[in-house]
């Protein structure tokens, strides 16, 4: 099948908001995805394909060599040049089973150009944890917080810090924890301000608003 | 209309449970809980109404003259002799919006013969405020934690002190607190053990269990 | 009854997150708002409380004569010297029926010291009325899309701009609207990258993160 | 099994409601699919067998070796004469991944005898890409569209054009998409007049309001 | 204050359209909704606001003393000139409490310039109570079907016509009707194909889809 | 308005299914319900409207003067002659606040023609007195079995009996009860067999399917 | 394991409830289902286990030589002797998909000891087909109507006879049916009189309802 | 991997909660449970992994070959020397089918140094099997009731003792069980004081409430 037959690539994109169009995987074929990165590839800098299997990246790498494949973070990536990086975001995780959602976070906010640090498992049933990376969050101008079961670490660190905190609610947990439910629910009713909140599981969309976070403060 | 027609006294509950049957005023004319009233406190050392508004308190201190109205709390008491206090139950609250919950706990479970303290408004968007108080918590025999909105507290508390945590849900909040049901599911994910829920704005159901807790500490 | 008796103040606020301690008025009564604004006015610049109704800013205003009510916003207001005004945060509203949740955003922002423009009623039933906004909206720093019913309104806006969107969901609607939850979902499912979410009705909470954000800016 | 030990066949189906009854796949055995279409053919100008696997296919084929298997659109499809192609329906989507629903429809569309334009993958992430199409789809008598996600694209094009609109919602999306619950909500609530919505991955169901539309604007 | 201070009229809308911008009350207040009568009323044949109470008739009527307030179905009107009526659109509600949900469809039908039939009170209970109208219903372009509690209705009249139904679920009912959530869930998995659904109580939305049809139907 | 106006009247109900067309009365006005009321008196042995305030039967009395209103279980009801009186049902309620649906299904089922038996608030915090009540329970046809909040009663009785419980949830309760929810779905999930559900509150709908079976036992 | 180690028999249920316990598979190995069945076996005259594989099946045939499995409805049986068949219960379903639901309410019911006659597929987007068997179903002493989409067949039902109407919900569908959610609530909602519900998928639970209903109504 | 780069251990939690870390086994690998079981055990008495597969079981025990594989519980053991067993905590089950959960109560409860009593399958379909238990029950300190569909059983022996009891609803069940929803509304709902409840299928998150309230019993 044509790429016209199934897709309209949307080339202006970088313009408009920063970054090219991005290939979201599930819902299409292998070679629907490694006709449309191929696409984009010949007029975007870089390719980020997310929640990407190894099997769509295969089909990837047959047209683009270069492409590279995070596995935990399920992305591919193919970079003509990598962006030059700036500033600093921060990306803080309250388990070490909510690891592949910051990994997709950290990898994207990398290839989006921003200078990127990670802080793992640091959830509140261990409070010092996290309050011994304090100054450190400060010195970030966003900071990713990724939290499943009670999602209650992006609450604590917006109390913490003057910066503006991205919560992102994981699907770690189970029963009452509905898939991420309970943490997006306790993450949009944040006690302190400077909370704001991306989908479950989405450390992509994190990395997204983080990134021209972290950009207009680079201005 | 005569009792027998709408209740059926359990005069046998403070034997099996501890403590007599109570009264649950939503859904009862005012007339029906005055009735209730004299009937229990024939038998019961104490007698204790809960969601209770003042008319039904007027109502029930025509026939019960000694009987005290806790507005915060929302609870009509009549004790013939109050009961011994014994052990410690700490309850806690997030927010001064929490109070109405909170007192209706604290009243409940000094009616129920526990000795009580309380701490107001310690929520976690100022972690100093909670943490200042760790060593006062340890000393209780069970610790009732009232929060809404993000519901974090109970959390916090449990992964700080050995004591079992009741946690008690408020409806604090709006949109997407869903009238406390954010704070319920945030609780019953509460990462650290420990933790037990009650439902939503049962400050008396938390006491309920909290004295039971700190009877069998002080058996 | 003392403020201790109800009330922790965190008077650190300030100085670990970039604005003091506010008051969230529901489920306090009118002298508890009032005595809690007296303290906080005696070691703040600024004092802010939300969701306050006329009769609660009458017992602010008692003791504090400077207090201001914005009425459509619902906030009392008082400040000791207003706050500089930093950079540029935008406001957009989809209706003219979510003007109070968009007031409540840019009163916040401006007592936050942020400069603030707004833009009425622009949502996607008449396309060309955003778009005819969008180099305006590409010098803000941070754009806050108030929105209710379809919640349309701050995807299409991150797809037309380089900047963080705050997307703010009103309870605007009825039946299937479920008091903002569809605007709420369909936010946290917005296909452009760079959106995050608040609370439904939360223009507060949206000002909140779009002060540190343009503060961050700022720097 | 006989075919009267577990259907009654509805053969006046098509005399009252313009079409014959359509063999829904998922919960029947392959045996039962095949004899029902078999049934049905023998006093019907076209079959439909929705949400079909290939191995119900097979099964079909065997008995009726004319009949086709769309496998995008899961349908099977065996016609006595195509029935005549009238007025026109477009079916257009959001994006790459709804192609799927977006096929069901227009194979739908054409089997129940109407003209089919289809344009693909131009959802609210890049506006200008459905504006350019808007002159094309005035000239439908109905536009389905197909969107998951944040489900804005219907309301866009509602805005933009005279016609009615059949949104169908998809589960395309993860998360707080709810298998499609947030493209559903966001369709009903649309802003702009002229929407109706259809199931969640319901491509047959617009077909057939879309096709009666198309046929009652033809008369 | 002026209204450009919380409106920006899209006075283009009947061309693109076929109807003017409509004002949708809830949320407006009555100097809001009156300012923008008027405004519309100076460039548009017809004026609807729909959801409107009789104070805020009141306060258009001052401004526009032609303004009429149909009280069943809330709704201000005010035209230059009737509409020409073409055509023919069914309203059919299940029960009398549907009823000023089906007066708002009609009503809004009737200013939208299409010929109405209205059929009242003839849910499943009695089904010959609807079977009787079988041959009336087939004669309109478009049926609107109305009905609460278990939604049964619309999917009666698609097994029985060949029409496209646009069924509007409303809020009649209690416990688990959930305010409309059952009769809406019920319309969009209607068995019989040949409907659509509009929002729970929308009226004035099932008109706008119904009238672009009638109007398709009647080029 | 003249009753065709609004309403459809099914003289025919009678026949068909034992019991004349009833009278919902919320959504509907006061003279509405009095002239659906005349209209059905006319033809029917018995006229009953559920849900109806005392508003209401001060209307339907004017012209219905032997109208009798029953106010705890919000009843209007009107008897050329009482129907015979066949079998025997039992209505059993959880506590005293279930008591106004309690007392809606039993006037239903008296005014249906069926004996009826009461027994008050015997839930399962004090189990001993349900069991007191097997042998008379045994006795009846049919069980009604009303609660809220756990909705655990009628569980009980399903285990203890060999007949057919109809279960009743009631929305007493509060927080996650969520309006009744709670108790229906703990009813739907009873371990023992022998439980259907009708709607939250809905005594008049258990009285309908009570009558039903307790008139099949009495053929 | 010992049976005592996992289970505790209740041989008293049949005196009780007139049939005996009944073996509920799922979350059970097939060796403690074998061992519960050879149990009851030794005291009950009939054995039923529910939602049974065929890999339990073997288990207990390995035991149990003379137990029978009903692949359709899930079903292992093992009759020391039939109990005698009373009565008449009626057995309809919606359509096709329906089948293993409604099988698994015929085989219950035959084995606690009914007759039973079966309607298939007879749903209401071909009204004519049920009304086609109005005649029978009132010979039946209750009907067990089972449906899944819209659910609105027992509605229909219970409009065109006088007898109990049990409801049952199936999880055919799929999108917004929400796996029999849909389906559910429209029959808790059905307007005519004479329907209770049991659980989504609940053949059994409908069986156990019905069969003290036809018992009760053969005494 | 280094474990410091997905894991920051909190090696003080035995101070501060009386129990180690525990290792939540959903969402990590083999290597990182392994990794993380060998570091706990170089500082703790015992290490606890939940919900732990075989496969992790087999990698830990490569490393710690003292580890124990409690199957049905789910549990992944290591103690360097037994806790000293104090008190009595009793965990009560009401069918088979719950028996994992109440499982990995019982372990964990061992594992965490309590005497445990375990009573199984004496669900409210048969009473008097927890009512035999009455007296045994009185003795425990604590209390957990692990139930299913319904969920009465917790409400039930909370009626009949004078213990705290523990709730633990569990996902046994279909339909509108919703994965445990139905059971875990019903326990917060339950009618009788002294019950409090812990997320759904989470046996071990009731040890971990158990353990502390028999601890603080036994000091």
């Amino acid at each position: 099948m044509q790429l016209e037959q199934f897709s309209t690539l949307d080339h202006e994109r970088m313009e408009r908001t920063g970054f090219p169009e991005v290939i979201f995987c599930p819902g299409k074929t292998d070679e629907q995805i490694a006709s449309i990165a191929v696409a984009l590839a010949a007029r975007s800098p870089v390719v980020l394909a997310s929640r990407a299997s190894n099997s769509s990246y295969q089909a990837v790498r047959t047209l683009l060599p270069d492409a590279v494949y995070h596995a935990t973070a399920r992305i591919i990536a193919w970079e003509r040049a990598a962006l030059p990086k700036v500033g600093l975001a921060a990306v803080v995780s309250a388990g070490t089973s909510d690891g592949p959602v910051a990994a997709e976070a950290a990898v994207s906010l990398d290839l989006m150009g921003n200078n990127v640090t990670q802080i793992h498992d640091v959830g509140v049933a261990g409070l010092h944890r996290v309050l011994r990376h304090c100054e450190a969050l400060r010195t970030a101008n966003v900071i990713v917080a990724v939290a499943g079961m009670d999602g209650a670490l992006p609450a604590v660190i917006a109390g913490l810090t003057d910066k503006p905190v991205i919560a992102t609610p994981t699907s770690v947990g189970y029963g009452a924890a509905f898939q991420g439910l309970a943490a997006l629910l306790a993450m949009l009713n944040a006690c302190p301000g400077g909370v704001a909140v991306v989908n479950i599981d989405n450390g992509f969309g994190a990395a997204c608003i983080a990134s021209r976070i972290n950009h207009a403060a680079c201005n």
